[in-house]
């Protein structure tokens, strides 16, 4: 087999490049290790900023997130004294939306059924090769069979715990982490959302977020230690801690129903460096981890697809390589402040173990002087919507 | 003796309480635990806000002030790839001053011998009674015998060490501190400044400052481990270190001299509260303390005279007690956000012994997104020019 642009993972990012790719003319074959199912039952992320929503607009998948998703003009930040909304609208000219990744990824998926791009799913045992080559092949192993797909490029769009990453030599790349000793356990309600706008609550008792995916479907999540098991939390305990860490109105206005999903996930920030590897390219969580606190994550994987795919149409269609010879210093350039937005609203907003009561006062200050200054709100509200590309 | 206002405590602070009060018409009395030579010995801060300097100037002690200080527009902050400049003025419309506190000192002390105020030095075994009282009453020792001031109110001007703050029984008081594990190792010198405004910077090697009191009078500072002795560090060391830190064209025009005064401080964060027990009143380093990072010490305590002052001369003149009894709560709203900043400040400059890789990588990416955010860079430079009172 044998393309231009070998895309490693079938989740919205590849899919995403894919797509913009295959509109600019430039061949891809997409390799995922799941099936199609499963890459549509993952629950994540579903705020995206106004940059994300502009590329799939570009990208001609956009039909259905204009009609049905949500622009929200604010979000609210609350402690047990204050609750601060920023104004986006306002101090930023601009909005978020909110749309599940799970729709993006149905979008993407339906657009590049129409484009007639090869998928593979349920591929395993992948290898990538020759990357110091003018062309590079990757192994894998589809239908019980051994196969070889030569190409000009690899996008290394398969998450964390991908191939891609690993395949550029440990002493070649440098890895950044921080592991926050806390997790978020995460309810899916079929529920009218609690309030229009997210919550994002700094509660003595911990953080809890209110937020959604649409009109009846909402999502909260409240912070638990990482020893917490999910089988141990029932809806009704769950429902009963979140109110308890939401402002009172809210909780009273609270719509509880059975939990549709449920699950506990850890909190990391993680930086691998560099994004490039000769002809390999990562992409989003391949290259990046982001704490959930600020909605990131799906958006530095457009961030990433913003960049890369603009150099590799000028690489494969006009030859022209400096965009892949500085895709990694600029994409990880907004990588760096994403991880520092996303690392400063985790500080802010949780409660750390054994912390000293002047690290909880200092959060209190945050959102007072939040709720004092409009240049304060105006800074966290143009990294709540995205720093420019 | 009989007075309406007991100052304790003959710094900046107590000083300028006293003149404020004194020039409304309310009788104060100053007693101070030093000789005055000592005070004015005291190398401190040198940066005001042009909130505090306003308040110099409504106590007429502004005039020397008005012909010598050093307005700065701005001030750089630096690490080993970038050098951003915080334009005040641009983004502020304001600008900070450079005049070392010691000048405001004695400026102070000129302006209250003039009005005659009674400033006892040398006083010891200061005791505080009556705060609950109609009239409370002050007791210590001066040459040799023990007295008596009674008074309407009592100033707790005497630092983090003195005996106000500790009047307070232990468990009405809630205190909150964040020791950081470095110090500031200082270096006072008659040379010129290397450069026209402060230069703030976070190296590899450790935070340095390169600051200044006037023309000819440079005050240089950088971190240093906890372990350090001062002893150890000579000049030629000193100078060798502050170069290495700084901006290389900034170390190449750097002119060197012998030190005047060379010591290590520590770094803390602290807050008492309440700031006020009854009659008596904490002002600035009594109840506060904060790392020098950001220049706010000084113009903490000026801030709380300015909501003290005004305080106690509607309960002595008008008998009106609603400025005292928010005294506390208005103050420690200001402290809070100042701590805030400083804290902020201290984190973002400073290299933390055993931190991990992601650190250093905040503190990058944190300049790195001040160099191409004016928002952030605005939020800096209204912090640090002084938020209003």
């Amino acid at each position: 087999m044998k393309t231009e642009v070998a895309i490693i993972g079938g989740g919205p990012s590849g899919l995403l490049l894919s797509q913009l790719l295959n509109r600019a003319g430039v061949e891809t074959v997409i390799l995922e290790r799941s099936t199609r199912e499963h890459v549509l039952s993952r629950i994540r992320a579903g705020i995206l900023e106004f940059g994300a929503v502009r590329m799939l607009r570009e990208a001609g998948v956009a039909d259905r997130l204009d009609r049905e998703a949500i622009p929200h003009d604010g979000c609210f930040l609350t402690d047990e004294d204050l609750m601060v909304r920023i104004d986006f609208k306002k101090l930023t000219g601009q909005h978020v939306t909110v749309y599940g990744q799970t729709e993006v990824t149905q979008d993407l998926y339906k657009a590049q059924d129409v484009m007639g791009t090869t998928i593979l799913h349920e591929v395993s045992d992948v290898t990538i090769h020759d990357l110091d080559q003018a062309t590079s092949h990757v192994d894998f192993t589809h239908e019980g069979e051994r196969k070889r797909l030569d190409c000009l490029f690899v996008a290394g769009c398969d998450g964390f715990h991908g191939v891609s990453r690993k395949t550029i030599p440990e002493g070649k790349r440098r890895e950044h982490e921080r592991v926050y000793p806390f997790g978020w356990l995460g309810l899916l309600s079929e529920t009218p959302p609690c309030n229009d706008e997210l919550i994002y609550a700094n509660s003595p008792r911990g953080f809890a977020l209110a937020s959604m995916r649409n009109e009846n479907l909402s999502r909260y999540y409240v912070q638990v230690p990482l020893t917490d098991k999910v089988e141990a939390w029932s809806d009704d305990a769950f429902w009963a801690e979140l109110k308890r860490r939401l402002p009172f109105e809210t909780a009273e206005r609270m719509v509880t129903g059975p939990s549709m999903e449920k699950s506990i996930a850890p909190l990391r920030s993680f930086v691998a460096e560099p994004m490039r590897w000769g002809n390999l390219f990562l992409v989003g969580d391949a290259a990046h981890i982001v704490p959930p606190t600020g909605a990131k994550g799906l958006n530095l994987a457009a961030s990433d697809v913003h960049y890369l795919h603009a150099a590799l149409i000028d690489a494969v269609k006009s030859g022209d390589r400096s965009g892949i010879d500085t895709y990694s210093e600029r994409a990880l350039m907004r990588v760096w402040k994403a991880m520092r937005f996303s690392w400063q609203m985790t500080m802010m907003l949780h409660r750390f173990e054994g912390e000293d009561s002047f690290a909880a006062q200092m959060r209190k200050a945050t959102l007072q002087h939040l709720s004092q200054s409009e240049t304060a709100r105006r800074e966290l509200a143009e990294n709540y919507i995205g720093l420019p590309y």
